[in-house]
C-alpha cells in the first residue's frame, strides 16, 4: 500500500465539500471510510458541520440481482438526468463485493460514459466491512454528496444479502429492476423486495425482449394489485426501461418527481426521514450492545455451547438468555 | 381480584401435562403467564423438563384483519379436525385487546361448538404485556399443549402490528385469511403479510361471495407467480374456503399435510425450527439489552434530547450513538 495522504483541517474539508470541490469531496468520503480513530471523530466533525446542507438530494435507491443491467441502466439514465441539468452521483454497495477501497476502475468500465463527466460522481462502497458497516459510509457519504449540491443521489445495490433492506432504509424511493423470464415468472426478484419498491423497471425492454416484456408487466401490473401500498399516499409502479435504448427512463424520472411531491404534499417525506435517522440510530445503538455482549469473556466461552443446546432443542431460549445474562453480568461487575 | 391459586409442585405439574390433564395444563400456562419471578423460575424448570415431549404438533398460524371470519373459521376448522381424531389447540395473540387475563368467555361465544369440545382447548392470551410478551407466553403455552398431546396448534392473531411477524416466527405454516374486496382488491392483506404465508384462503367463499371469491382467487394465483417462494421448496398456495359452509377446509388441512411432508423430506423443518429457536434466544437478548439500556439513568436523563435532534436532524446517529454510549458507560462503571 502506498502512504496516507495527510488529512486536511476541518475548515479545509468543510468549505472544499461546499465549494463542490471534487477532489475534497473524494477525500472527505476516504475520511468518512476510514476505520482510524482519529479519522472517525474528524469525519463526524464534519459531516454535524455539513448536515445544515443536507437532505435536498432525490435519494434513489436502484437494486436488482446480478445480470439485471444495472450498469448500463445507470449509464443511461444518469446520462439523461445529466443532459436534464442534474448533477448525479452514483454510490455503490456490495456487500459481496471484494474490489479494492479506493480503486473505481471497475465502475469506470461499467459506466463508460457517465464515469467521464464532470457533473457526475461515482463512488463504490470500500470492501472489507461488515453489511451495516457499508450501509453507514454510504448514508454518510450521501449526506456528504448532498452537502457538495448534487441533486439526484442513486445508491445502487446487488440483490443479495440484506442489500435491499439497507438500501430502502437510506433513500426515498427504491426502484427494483427486473427481468422478464423464460417462461412466465419475472426474473430476479428476491424475497422480500416487491413490497420495499416504490417502482419496478423490466428491463431489456428493447429488441427481442419487447415482446416478454410487456408480457410480464402486465401480469406484474396484476400482481401489484394484491401488495399493500408502500406507503400511504403511494401504490408501487411497474414500468418497461431499457438502459440499452432508454426506452422508459424519462417516464421513470416523472414518477420519482410524482412520488416526491405526493410525499412532500402528504407530510410522509418528513415523516420517513425522520423515523429512518430514528431507526438507523438505534440499529447503531443495538448493533454495539450486541456487539459488546458477544465480546465479554465469559458470554464468550459459553455462547457455542448454550446456543448449541437451544437450537437442539435441550434448552429454552428463556433458560438460555438467563444464563448468558447471569455470566454477562457478573463479568461486568468484576471487570 | 381473587385470591391466588396455590401453585403445584415441578413434579405435578409434569405429570399433570404428561398426562393430559386439561386443569394441570390450565394452571400451567397460567404459571407460564405470571410475573411473578418464583412463577417464572419454576415456569422455565417445568419447560425444561418437557421440551423432549414438544415438537410433534402441527403448528399452523392463522391471521387476518378482523371481519375476515377468523372466529367463524376457527369453529369449523377446529371441528373438522376434531372429526379426523386431531386433539385441536387454539392460542389466541391480540396485542391490541384488553380481554382479562383469565376469562375465556370471549372466545368460548367466538367458537361456539369448539369450546365445549373436550378434545380441544381454547386459550387466549394475558393481556397487558408488550407484544414480545405475548409472543414469549404464547410459544411456551404451545410448548405446554404439545407436551399435553395436542396434534395440531392453531395460533391465531389478528393482522394488526407486527403480530404475524411474531407468529410466523413461532409456527410451520402461516395460513393467511383474506376477503374477496367490493372492488378488483383483496381486502385484508397488510403489507408484508403475503410473503409470509404459506397458504392464503380467500374466506367467505359462499352464498353472494362465491363469485366474487373465484375472480380474487384466480387473480390472486397469477399475483402469486411474482412473489418469491416462502421456503426453497415450497410456493405458497391460494384457496378459496368457507368458515360458514366449511368449503375448501379439507383441501386446506391436505395442503397443511402436503407443507409438512415436503419440509421434513427437503430438511428444512428442522431447519427451520432451529432457525426459530436461536433468533428467539437472540431477540430476548438484544431486548434486554436494549432495556436495561435505556433505563440507566444517565441514558435516561439524555435520550430524549438526543433522540429529537437526531430526528430533526442537528445530529449524526453514529455522534448521537457515541455521546449515548459515553453516559452509558461512565454511569456503569460508576455503580
Amino acid at each position: 500500500m502506498t502512504r496516507r495522504r495527510p488529512r486536511l483541517s476541518l475548515d479545509a474539508y468543510e468549505r472544499g465539500v461546499r465549494e463542490r470541490d471534487r477532489a475534497v469531496l473524494a477525500q472527505a468520503i476516504t475520511l468518512v471510510e476510514s476505520r482510524d480513530e482519529t479519522d472517525a471523530a474528524l469525519a463526524q466533525a464534519l459531516l454535524t458541520r455539513l448536515l445544515p446542507a443536507t437532505g435536498g438530494a432525490r435519494r434513489v435507491g436502484v437494486t436488482g440481482v446480478p445480470g439485471v443491467g444495472k450498469s448500463t441502466f445507470l449509464d443511461e439514465f444518469g446520462m439523461r438526468l445529466l443532459s436534464r441539468g442534474k448533477r448525479v452521483a452514483v454510490l455503490a454497495i456490495d456487500p459481496s463485493s471484494s474490489i479494492s477501497g479506493g480503486s473505481i476502475l471497475g465502475d469506470k468500465t461499467r459506466m463508460a460514459r457517465l464515469s467521464l463527466e464532470k457533473e457526475a460522481f461515482i463512488r463504490p462502497s470500500p470492501s472489507g466491512l461488515t453489511p451495516g458497516g457499508i450501509a453507514r459510509r454510504t448514508r454518510e457519504t450521501m449526506l456528504l454528496c448532498e452537502a457538495a449540491g448534487f441533486d439526484v443521489i442513486l445508491v445502487e445495490t446487488v440483490g443479495v444479502g440484506q442489500g435491499e433492506t439497507a438500501v430502502s432504509d437510506m433513500v426515498d424511493f427504491l426502484l427494483v429492476l427486473a427481468l422478464p423470464g423464460a417462461g412466465d415468472e419475472l426474473q430476479g426478484i428476491k424475497k422480500g423486495v416487491l413490497e420495499l419498491a416504490d417502482a419496478i423497471g423490466v428491463n431489456k425492454c428493447d429488441g427481442e425482449g419487447a415482446l416478454r416484456a410487456r408480457t410480464a408487466l402486465h401480469d406484474l401490473r396484476a400482481a401489484l394489485r394484491y401488495l399493500p401500498r408502500r406507503r400511504p399516499s403511494w401504490k408501487a409502479r411497474a414500468l418497461a426501461v431499457s438502459g440499452l435504448t432508454g426506452e422508459g427512463l424519462d417516464a421513470l424520472w416523472d414518477v420519482v418527481e410524482e412520488h416526491r411531491q405526493t410525499l412532500e404534499a402528504s407530510g410522509e417525506l418528513a415523516a420517513m426521514r425522520a423515523e429512518q435517522q430514528r431507526s438507523w440510530m438505534w440499529s447503531l445503538i443495538t448493533e454495539r450492545l450486541e456487539r459488546w455482549f458477544r465480546a465479554h469473556p465469559e458470554v464468550e466461552r459459553r455462547l457455542a455451547g448454550i446456543e448449541a443446546d437451544v437450537v437442539a432443542g435441550r434448552m429454552t431460549p428463556p433458560v438460555a438468555t438467563d444464563a448468558l445474562f447471569a455470566a454477562f453480568t457478573a463479568a461486568t461487575r468484576l471487570s
